[in-house]
């Protein structure tokens, strides 16, 4: 005799569901129960948050990162920032990491990715070009490239910077690498130890 | 200054996946940015999903199990099933677990929690009087009562099989209590120990 199983509706539900990064099959029957079974006014107002943020959410033109409806990007259309130094990230939650930290009151720009000739992403499809283009039209008197410290991210930083030579007056600089806060020597790898040894500073 | 924040579209289904069970501030955003990023029809693909689940999916009157739509519940409307023994489980989610272990042909009853004072959960919050109502007007030989073997599960077979008391006809069995499959004697607690021994069986 075949064995009973849910509905079709909620068994393309968990499918759905189990596509999200960190959801697993078990995962996404529970949220599916969660959201039928609880409220379900808590699946309605999900599906409609989702809508919404399909709908309402689009990228600055400018730097790349999210900007909701019609309304400009929060970080371009605030006066109080400092437009002549610009920060190159990979990703827009990047951004968010380094609004966090509070040490940065510059602009950014999102590469949208970092080099990876394995998963086919190439100088193209990254928005170097629109960074050059901010150059020629903005007073940009410093980048800092704060892309990841590994292979990738190293390789995109090269690419970037040798992308930026040649403009004596712009400032190309990175972010320091060396101990994480907090940790003492005991866990931390010979390469990152490395780094720290040679980029130590005088105090 | 403030910090920048990503727009309130995104913040607002950030707050609803954090509602979902299992999923922290983190996933949210994780997922968030996965929904939004990869490709913009993951989201809408879940958004449909999502209501038609919700407009789709009801309870079988009957057993209490999910039905999609119009169709009947799987399996009070497979004739091939033994309607004379009912399994009466917590939650529509017990019955898949049970279905996928093959052993069982009969019906379901869901009851729609266990009884829990301490949440507000009382006999008359679950579905003891539909159970009530299909011996009257069903022939039920059996009904197993397949609760958790855990506080409230012990209060929940213990009221219910007091409300099915006075019908000497109606045979009324538990599952049976002791050691999980696959495992040795060191990883067990006592209590499972005690009800292995009180239960054993001649072989």
């Amino acid at each position: 005799m075949k064995r009973a199983e849910y509905p079709v509706e909620i068994q393309r539900l968990i499918a759905s569901l189990k596509r999200l990064p960190g959801i697993g099959p078990r995962s996404a029957e529970r949220i599916a129960m969660a959201l039928l079974q609880s409220r379900q006014d808590a699946a309605t107002e999900l599906a409609q948050a989702l809508a919404e943020a399909v709908a309402g959410v689009g990228f600055c033109p400018r730097c790349g990162f999210f900007k909701g409806g019609d309304r400009p990007c929060v970080i371009c259309g605030n006066p109080e920032r400092d437009a002549s130094i610009v920060c190159v990230v990979e990703q827009s939650t990047d951004i968010l990491s380094i609004e966090r930290s509070g040490a940065f009151r510059g602009l950014y720009h999102v590469l949208g990715g970092k080099l990876s000739p394995l998963d086919d992403v190439h100088p193209e499809n990254l928005r170097i070009d629109a960074l050059l283009a901010r150059l020629e039209s903005e007073s940009i008197a410093e980048v800092i490239l704060a892309v990841g410290s590994d292979v990738e991210g190293e390789a995109t930083a090269h690419y970037v910077s040798e992308a930026l030579s040649g403009r004596p007056e712009l400032k190309v600089t990175r972010l320091a690498q060396g101990l994480p806060a907090g940790g003492g020597l005991e866990h931390i790898d010979e390469l990152t130890l490395h780094r720290a040894l040679s980029g130590r500073r005088a105090i």
